[in-house]
């Protein structure tokens, strides 16, 4: 293919994914497929010879889109949102065509410096202390990661070998194996798998702080097990905190639970992936309050912020913990910039060495919806979500199971375990809305997250409007099952 | 922007995309940009409003590109090849365009399904072992990973955790922190960075083994570092194998390296990034004889088989290895599939829980090449490497480094590392063409990789051309210089 023809097949596709985006809604949201069913519509092996570009195309529509979860669909309520726009998706394709790869400076200083402004208008939008900015020459500064996950790793190891450094100056006859056999990680019940991934990981050892009511650690809680853990010899050295937690959106205290890290040397992380997005609007910054005693802080843009996915911002107050861990530079990596303090090679700031373009989303989207549009945008889920909770609870049959604070609404039928699981059974065989579980205090609850850009008033409607007729259709086979019983 | 909008604008992307690649070559390749350049260029806030997309685009002239390394041009020699191609291309756009996370296969079927069919397909191309591919249902298995870096990271820490498991069968009291401080791996003198970074990541020793006249890892120079390190009570356990060395494409032999491996426990990783993409040539499978030893391979199809970056496709023989490891099921990822054997849930095979559509990159240019089509890529590659050998051969100034085997070609000139490192200067000054440098023996070398999908006969002679007239200049006023001298 050449540029001639990409030119043709390139507007073709761009048709093709304003069509598929614009007809979204009337597809099955979540697919009809059992398992192992792509296999056999196509050939075992690659072909020999090139095949026609048609032929790919019609096979997109023949094997691909039958088995996709439409994650951009107006009925899709699952996991949390991932927002993406068309400015994204444009400036993804430039990435494309520019096919950079970002690891040092050199090897292209757009993308290093573009990634390092974009990190600081970020950090301005959500009022990060100015220790997290790259502007002013601190010490501190943003990175793009590829998903929150790889940030709270790259956190925690940070933190590994910041503590093994710390205890080695007053003990050097300790052996770093030694040290990290003692080392204790910290994170909520409720945090995201990611984290105890990363103690895995990381080779430490991870406990799991017990929440309130409201599904927040504490200050109390965490100070009593890391006094318990001190006193049996172990090392606390690392916090996970979490804002906007995965099953509930529930947040971690963090200006009661700051002071407590920065007073026992303790790492702490703020993975606010989906809930920090929302922190550019000012009614939501209280709850980002005490960011300032972090070492390390991240949201996703992918998730809430109408920017593609992979991109999770993170933000280091002394990036040198993050650089100083992992720093390697054999010849062919070696620049004449490298180490002067002007620039930044962010090959030592994650796991992977090289990186795409992924700056020019953030540029894209921030400039072509403006702080005030992404604002709105949010607002309007928050306010789409506050709407499904009125619904839920205008309905005796249905509870609502924790505080409706973003776009997330956790509900249940009052009853059993079983009988939601059988209702999200149904929703499911359905394929009309996705939505998935979580279990809350042990009882199993369902999410329901605004997600797509495209969703309105009328789709929550309609979602719950069709959760209400499978709801009435189970509880009257119940009903009918318990007459027939008694 | 709406639809309509995107419509427009998509394809006015296309067709920028489209000239810049057309053009490229009049580029600069290495940008003539100072550090810190672009901070200046542009506000030091996102807006309040929206912008116009024509200013953002204007924007891209004159911000972006002066600041561009253009990795794609044909005057692009460093590094090694970054092989992007319109397919591909097409295929981010669709990837972009459904805008899916898969981690479990629920989250989207088709992308699970289809990366397991399309791993399978390319280890079909590059005749693997059966004991690899997922069709047999065996235990084996591909998956796709961002980077060559996480696929040895992955090997390393599956590795750690099997043989923790494997010594505390014979030795339950042991703990896991001191079995860990025990472990040693090996990789060549030689690997890539990575290698070592994944150890400090994993909290092990690793041990780099000298190579032979070749740049090659031999059998009796691992055995002896084995039995050394075990007659010491350490536990050897992970040995990454390198096809391809970054900097000169030097082998190990796997072949005698994967039985001491087998028999000694010691997981052994290949790591063939970029040369392996060119074991689809039967003129090239060779070198990969012995992986039938191997417990994990990757490489990088972004490296060499015109797919864009990120792709890193990596193989297993047990792929519990890789999902025992860290396996966690929390509610919200659960599906009524898993378990069941018939589906894969690739978040439990990588660092990253979330992943792009990456698969449909490989779908496309598999189709749109067939594989003669990309072994004639990789041919022509290596035709014109050989072509440039030729050329430094011919000038007795110059010396050849290193065999040249596949795109690379390592040379210098004869004289001291200064000279050589004053050359490199002036070319990198120049801007006309870019290379990096590598240490052969501790002797500073210049790597010259063909890299581009456009790069033709004439490109090869006039680089040649350019270095010559360089390094006559520079020798000229050596010659000056040490005339005055004298």
């Amino acid at each position: 293919m050449d540029a001639a023809e990409f030119r043709r097949r390139g507007k073709e596709m761009v048709d093709f994914v304003a069509d598929y985006q614009e007809n979204i809604e009337h597809r099955r949201v979540y697919p009809d497929v059992e398992p192992g069913y792509l296999r056999s519509m196509i050939p075992s092996e690659a072909p020999l010879e090139p095949e026609s570009y048609e032929d790919v195309l019609r096979d997109v529509d023949r094997v691909i889109m039958p088995g996709v979860t439409h994650w951009l669909s107006p009925h899709f309520y699952a996991y949390y949102a991932n927002s993406t726009s068309f400015p994204s998706i444009l400036a993804d394709l430039l990435s494309s065509g520019i096919g950079t790869i970002g690891f040092t400076w050199a090897a292209n200083p757009a993308c290093s410096e573009l990634e390092t402004v974009m990190l600081d208008w970020l950090g301005k939008m959500l009022q990060l202390p100015e220790d997290f900015l790259s502007e002013t020459q601190g010490q501190g500064g943003g990175v793009i990661q590829g998903t929150a996950s790889e940030a709270t790793l790259m956190a925690l190891l940070s933190a590994r070998l910041k503590t093994v450094k710390c205890v080695q100056e007053s003990d050097p006859q300790r052996s770093e194996a030694d040290i990290i056999s003692k080392l204790i990680a910290y994170t909520s019940e409720e945090a995201h798998s990611s984290v105890e991934k990363a103690s895995i990981i990381g080779g430490v050892v991870i406990r799991m702080v017990p929440t309130d009511e409201h599904f927040s650690v504490r200050a109390e809680t965490l100070e009593k097990m890391v006094a318990e853990d001190k006193a049996t010899g172990y090392i606390p050295f690392f916090f996970c905190a979490t804002l906007g937690t995965t099953p509930c959106c529930a947040f971690d205290k963090i200006d009661e639970l700051g002071p407590i890290c920065n007073a026992e040397n303790i790492w702490m992380h703020i993975d606010a992936a989906y809930a920090g997005c929302a922190f550019i609007c000012p009614e939501f910054r209280p709850l980002l309050n005490g960011v300032e005693f972090a070492d390390s802080f991240s949201i996703n843009p992918n998730k809430f912020l109408l920017v593609g996915f992979d991109c999770s911002a993170m933000w280091v107050k002394k990036s040198a913990d993050l650089t100083r861990a992992f720093q390697m530079d054999p010849e062919y990596l070696k620049h004449e910039h490298q180490g002067s303090g002007l620039v930044k090679d962010y090959m030592h700031w994650g796991i992977p060495m090289a990186r795409r373009f992924r700056s020019l989303k953030l540029w894209f989207v921030f400039r072509m919806y403006g702080l005030r549009g992404l604002q709105a945008f949010i607002r309007k889920h928050v306010e789409l979500a506050k709407t499904f909770e009125n619904l839920v609870r205008g309905d005796n049959n249905f509870e609502i199971c924790a505080e409706v604070v973003m776009g997330l609404v956790c509900f249940r039928l009052k009853g059993s375990d079983e009988l939601n699981k059988a209702l999200l059974k149904q929703i499911t065989r359905t394929g009309k809305i996705y939505l998935v579980p979580c279990k809350l205090r042990g009882r199993f609850v369902l999410r329901f997250v605004v997600c797509g850009r495209t969703t309105e008033l009328r789709h929550i409607q309609e979602a719950w409007k069709h959760i209400t007729e499978l709801s009435s259709e189970l509880l009257q086979n119940l009903f009918d099952h318990e007459g027939k019983e008694n």
